[in-house]
């Protein structure tokens, strides 16, 4: 008997439809005669109206608020698809992450679990209940409410699942956004390390906290459709199964801000100065990099996601004062693309091929920053499809077939048209 | 410095503007030196959108299930407000039923307060601070969410309040609904007795578990417009400032049904095994009438919620088998109309009066039951109308002016076009 985690993005619970749809598939799989927890997103766009609300009345929400206002939108899903399971003649029972145990630091919108007391959904599941969890969502010392940063809905660690089936729109992990290379590939499995990648590097099938989680307790993911029963990805311990491309895939992420601050004076810990400030006002920075001095200044250029941009901007006005730099100036429209593989660490020349490709596009790069298992480089907005692709292709990636609008889902051609591609 | 504990309908925050204008109020009232705890209520249509999710995927969702998914919705408005008010330069925060320590039986649905662990409201206020709690909900000793019977909303007691302020979009209490009866007179002050009456009789203005906490810890109770500065009408204790008439008001309630059990062996003990079977399913049996026996067998009818018409069809079923009787009939086309008086006790004849008004008026009267300071009548649901205007008349409360539309809010004119009337 397997101990099942199945997650569910928003649009798989995003109508009731769709909910009872999530329920059958989960009696589905306890009647195969495993035990079951499913984990939940808020119905569709929920929570962007939620934000919406608080943005008519607060440009700055206090934190605390807002984390227990978007706490409800998962508080919804997961009582609605409860209830849909006990329609469907099994029991159920559905946990707030309070409820379910799932203790956190008191960082709002972004804490971290420090401890998960699973007494309650051990006790349903061995009552032969299919416990409903919600995501994203803790409590913190002092009994308020937390959204978990990223990746956050893991209760799979607290409970010693055997697989982690995360359900989404698609149907699994492709060698890039197919949506921005059409000739992308679907990978049957990918490695820990490389799927770890590609998520910090913006790939948005997995959040990489948790695949993080999934390597730590060495739970297998299955990423996979909510809307049909094909296999998808597995994410697991590399073996000879994988394919032994040196690049897996390529990722980009629009979602990050450059923020340079111009006429550094140049002496001995000033950038500790810069990122503890950063640090200290939550904001998550991501690329670093440090001009060479001259005269004894220097710029310093960095990035961090644009909702980290109001936080930067104060951390960075304060320190500008305090260390005696001229300014600072942002830029929002970047985008940053990323070459991932294990394969990376035998096999020379990636940067070469990678640079050589981005030139041969036209493709100008601002930043470039590298791991042992990735090689990131920063474009302007408008020229991320093209360098997506002109790595895809360089990289061998490309597929013969090119990829079908139909394979979208309703909503993403919906997205897809009104961005007007 | 007083205290205040001011309470919010759904109306009063329907939107973000709305919530807006409920913060300045707060605010003002802080400013005038109070100590002020907002209590709110879901935003306007909120807890029926619920309700619906709900319905399209169960017929009968679990009451664990359902008391969470509606707990949400004044969780969504509270954080709302407590946003708004700090976007006014005050600190405030928002504790959910939970949060506030009201502490329930683990009635879900209609869960009852057990006790009030005020603690964290209390730090919030000496802190200065306006805290905002969300109206209708608790937690039960399994740590799981219930939502509150009528009038549940009561933090009020907890805190030691000296005034409770009822914000609502009606403008305090009237003679009668002013939509049934347009000659309906607004009260300046009630007796706590009469308002119990008229709120349990179905007077929607105040709800009657309120005004009974009212009742015992002293609290005044102010009902007001949350849409103008105007006095509403005070609840309190009875004095010679309160008009010296013998008849406070005419209540009628729309929401009971009528079940008659029929054949009913008429002996020793017959009608506590009925009501026991009742009150052990969770109805909440309002009149009951048992007929003349007749040939050793008889009639037994009573009225309750029409919310309760499930379980009290469920609980008649398995008791008519028990007893011997022969079936039972529900009738929910009924209204029950209601004379409610402390000067009743003294002055005899009121039923008298009441009953000659009502043939006069042609008004059918299929059940009565009375109180000491209450007679109730239960009319067909198409007399209603008719009943009230008699007795309202009969017993001089008519006002010289009629009641004019426009003293309605938006939403009741709509629900007023909407029913045709």
């Amino acid at each position: 008997m397997a101990l099942i985690v199945a997650k569910f993005g928003g649009t798989s619970v995003a109508s009731p439809e769709r909910i009872q749809m999530v329920a059958k598939r989960l009696v589905a799989m306890k009647e195969a005669g495993n035990q079951v927890v499913a984990v939940v997103s808020a119905m569709g766009k929920t929570t962007d109206e939620l934000v919406g609300l608080a943005r008519a009345i607060s440009k700055n929400p206090p934190k605390r608020e807002m984390d227990r206002l978007l706490s409800t939108g998962e508080q919804v899903s997961m009582t609605l698809l409860a209830m849909a399971i006990e329609v469907l003649g099994h029991r159920s029972m559905s946990f707030s992450g309070r409820q379910a145990g799932i203790q956190t630091s008191d960082e709002h919108s972004k804490a971290k679990i420090e401890l998960v007391h699973a007494d309650r959904i051990k006790q349903a599941l061995d009552a032969g209940c299919i416990p409903v969890v919600a995501g994203f969502q803790g409590i913190d010392k002092n009994g308020d409410i937390t959204t978990l940063g990223r990746g956050g809905s893991d209760t799979t660690a607290g409970i010693g699942a055997d697989v982690c089936e995360i359900y989404s729109d698609v149907d699994g992990v492709y060698t890039a956004d197919p949506r921005v290379a059409p000739r992308a590939r679907k990978l049957d499995a990918i490695s820990y390390e490389d799927m770890l990648e590609l998520s910090s590097a913006g790939s948005g099938v997995l959040q990489s906290r948790a695949v993080e989680f999934a390597r730590k307790y060495k739970v297998v993911i299955h990423s996979r459709s909510a809307f049909s029963d094909s296999e998808g990805t597995y994410v697991k311990e590399a073996d000879s199964s994988m394919e032994n491309a040196v690049i897996s895939g390529i990722a980009h992420d629009t979602s990050e801000v450059k923020i340079t601050i111009r006429d550094v004076p140049d002496s001995t810990g000033i950038a500790a100065r810069v990122f503890s400030a950063l640090a200290n006002n939550s904001v998550n920075v991501d690329m670093i990099i440090q001009n060479i001095s001259e005269d004894g200044r220097t710029d310093i250029t960095f990035t961090c996601p644009e909702a980290d941009l109001e936080n930067a901007k104060e951390a960075t006005k304060a320190v500008i004062d305090a260390i005696g730099a001229r300014n600072y100036v942002v830029d929002t429209n970047i985008a940053k693309v990323s070459v991932v593989g294990t394969g990376m660490k035998s096999s020379p020349g990636v940067s070469a091929k990678a640079f050589t490709a981005l030139a041969d596009a036209n493709v100008n790069i601002l930043l470039i920053s590298t791991s042992p298992i990735r090689l990131s480089v920063v474009v302007a907005a408008d020229q991320v499809e093209l360098a997506v692709r002109a790595l895809h292709t360089a990289f061998g990636l490309d597929s013969d077939k090119v990829f079908e609008e139909t394979m979208l889902s309703a909503e993403e051609l919906e997205a897809k048209k009104n961005k007007g591609r």
